[in-house]
């Protein structure tokens, strides 16, 4: 990084490149509003360089890992997007072209752009999954290919959240051989060096940080509460609260089961130095290591396919093919082609191919989701304003 | 009905089963916000045993009947269903190839799944009707069959308020020979002896009561008057004010022609009974008759097929087929294949499969929406409770 | 105009027929909410007879002369809706069928129909275009050509600002030889009289005012600051915000080479009386020259064809081909196959066949958008109130 300006007197470690300066306070703004022991990591790089590194808080360094949630699928469909820019996967094919189990109950005619476009309305079983079969893709998938969707597929969008990532990574393995895990552990973070494990290794996890539970206020539990979804609800189904045993959310990545498993929607681990690495080699290469997408294949797949109200989510959402069309979902001041996925906890990450920007953005405790959007909206403004002076 | 416990010292009469307990006291609080004069009736069945039967307020008794408006609509398709189960109709098949006439004006590519969806756009015709026509589902149809949509069929959808049942009514008759009223009697009604009547015969005159105009507030009359709709936007061509001579939405249940008609959008009526009871009736069964759907009939009816902004209504909406998706549409805490239809009175009627819930409520006088949707969800709410409870 | 009734004593001058009193009095209530001199002319026919003729403010007289900035698509759409009726244009077939350079970068299967509905994603270029390319519709069309679009064609939509015009102009140009400018100046602008060119010849001049600057409060400062669009966001792509040297949407009909050029998105000049007089025109004919359009090419340009979050504006949209659907977009009281368009600076022009009534407003200073919109939403009532007594 060149000039980096460390960061003094302050909760907040690590160095900003010059410009970057107004991220820094942004990052600090945080932990003034957040209650004590709030910890996170911020990252970011333009063109391949790193301009923004930080973290603070208790126990918390710039290597250290964290579930990240949904920011998992980030890495999955980056897989499938190398995949489909090496011809060896075609969007427009029916799913059971590759997986012929998958053609029951309604989706005989459901392609892989529609799985990637949250189309496919398989967003669970009706009886939901044990936490040993969500650690399992393959288990997940088997269970998923007789399924009836829960909406006519092609009429209407939902977040796939926990099975999105077994969907598309059983098409990835009946047309390879190789898991999702595998081709992105071969083929992306380790010759990137990139600190986000899709599984993390038995000797990565000294560097691993439980997700710490929400703390809600008085007002927030009260509003948790009178929303709390119905457990065959669609967000039920698709959160796996409709099985006889229902799993935490917020625990997930506190079971080792699902750390090693590294399930392509939910299981991923990472920090934000690897977050934001990981868009950075997408779009821009690091080193001397060539960006993995064209910009073509990075258009494509930023594509926005779903817009709308997400059946699941019940709010307004927008997805390209297996990620979120950043835009167009919640920064409208980003680039229209800037892709990238968030997680449940906080945890953010994108690439911007109008400005060359990679950002990543990590948090221990798991966050009140409307909070956590006002600081993400702040740190991404700061950062992207600062990539575009 | 299994260990009742009997409402007393109250407006509200009637039983319910033990455990809910709850939702009498939801049902007496209605009344309590109520304008003097409220009537009401309330019932449930959880996998085909009744649970609540409640009904109260001046005249009303269990076994009233009153105009349903829209409820009528689950009816109808509950006849649909059964006929698409047995083969007899084709969701996917062009109406035309049932109904050739109605090959015109841009509607030659509508499917019998796009009427269903309240997709085709032909919810009323460039004049109107008369209220004898809106009686007489073959002569709506007639009208319609050259109309020009007022949307492109596919591209949006919008409640068909008054013509969904005379346009499917329509593909019905041609299939089969018979008209909905007529198969709804023999296959629905009589065989599971519903107080639920498509067309009123005149014996059962004496438990009619008739539907009471609305009692806005001044500040509800101001908001009323300050949306009222043109008569030849969306609303008013869907709500038939376009005639030379408009008909009022709130007496057509109060004219014996509509009543014996008994058209299938709009001309039923029930008891809160015979709400709950035909949903009871199509998941689970009564008494030993059997269920009258599969799962997996009542699973494909209960699919979204539209969502979004409806064109009619100017407000969210969320269909399945002829059905609306209580989850996706406005009870977010049902399951995610839970369907049915509610009235413009008040009337609501559902089943829940995940939890084997049937439920009808019915009302005398005619609501303000916004009020009746707070109600709703109040006794919807505590119903669900007790049944997953 | 039969009885006319003049308005004295006032900023606002010109004649109204009688009936149409409330009609003035909204008009003259718009002065007095706008600061000093602010300019603005309304005129309304109904069934091709003038009933409205109204205009007030420095320098503004009944045959002025304004930009109308996307107004101008109005005219550009009852060309390409001409040429439809008479079978010159096909709106389902393919773009690539009249333009073969248009078939590339996932743009294959785009018809005509896509590009007047705003779904074929084309909304400006990566690399923006100077304002001598803006001001002609062949050098957008041939940068647009190979371009990417910036959502997957048909899955969403998005208001194609500057570029719609240039789109649906080169399919008017390859399958007729002639210019969209030449054919409207042809068959609508001169046989009608209309006071509405597209491209502003030399000698009409010395009745163009130029367009004033918005004059926003503080607080709508704070806001346009707050929400200002990213140079590469959809809205950026769009307004030409990502070019080099961005293009000052205000300014625009300030540049004689922009009024000289008239491109078919923005670049029309016009009065109110030609604004409504083409709409008089286009359903019902002026004078003794015929309506340019059966009811049926009227009925089939105003279906809604996209209609729900518009990807580009950020809010709600509803599109029929080329035209807004008014009813459906922004005035829910009129017909439901009102057709027309606004234009940036405040301009609107509309049809609305169940009536018969054809508007148009314009002013000269820009407007603040949701200031315009109460505004607009009071005169078109007071018109559509007085055409329907």
């Amino acid at each position: 990084m060149p000039n980096p300006v460390a960061a003094q007197g302050s909760v907040v470690q690590g160095t900003v490149a010059k410009g970057y300066e107004g991220v820094r306070e942004a990052f600090e703004a945080t932990f003034a509003e957040e209650r004590a022991g709030h910890s996170a990591q911020l990252a970011a790089y333009v063109h391949g360089e790193q301009v923004v590194d930080l973290w603070g808080g208790p126990g918390m360094e710039g290597d250290s890992l964290t579930g990240v949630f949904s920011s998992t699928k980030g890495a999955a469909h980056l897989v499938v997007a190398l995949l489909v820019q090496e011809g060896v996967l075609d969007l427009d094919r029916e799913v059971r072209h590759y997986w012929p189990e998958f053609a029951a109950a309604g989706k005989e005619h459901v392609t892989l752009r529609d799985l990637l476009a949250h189309r496919a309305g398989v967003i669970g079983t009706d009886e939901g999954f044990t936490l040993e079969e969500l650690a399992d893709d393959r288990a997940v998938a088997a269970k998923l290919a007789g399924q009836r969707p829960f909406w006519r597929p092609g009429t209407a969008f939902g977040y796939h959240a926990y099975v999105i990532g077994a969907l598309t990574g059983e098409v990835v393995r009946r047309a390879t051989g190789r898991t999702m895990q595998e081709l992105y552990e071969e083929r992306v973070r380790a010759p990137y060096g990139l600190d986000f494990y899709m599984a993390l290794p038995e000797e990565q996890e000294d560097r691993f940080l439980t997700t710490q539970p929400m703390d809600p206020t008085p007002a927030q539990t009260r509003a948790l509460q009178e929303n709390a979804p119905g457990r065959h609800s669609f967000f039920g189904v698709a959160f796996n609260l409709n099985h006889a045993v229902p799993t935490v959310l917020e625990e997930l990545p506190n079971h080792r089961v699902i750390r090693a498993g590294g399930p392509a929607s939910v299981g991923g681990t990472a920090s934000a130095r690897g977050l934001a690495g990981m868009y950075a080699a997408a779009i821009s290469g690091l080193g001397d290591r060539e960006a993995l997408l064209t910009p073509a294949t990075a258009a494509e797949f930023a594509q926005v396919h779903s817009e709308g109200r997400d059946l699941v989510i019940g709010a307004f959402g927008a997805f390209g093919l297996g990620f979120g069309n950043m835009a167009a979902e919640k920064f409208p001041f980003l680039g229209a082609r800037a892709f990238g996925h968030g997680g449940a906890a906080g945890s953010q990450a994108f690439a911007d191919p109008s400005t060359g920007l990679a950002f990543g953005y990590n948090r221990r405790r798991f966050a009140y989701r409307e909070d956590n959007e006002v600081q993400l909206t702040r740190l991404i403004k700061a950062t992207h304003e600062a990539a575009t002076r």
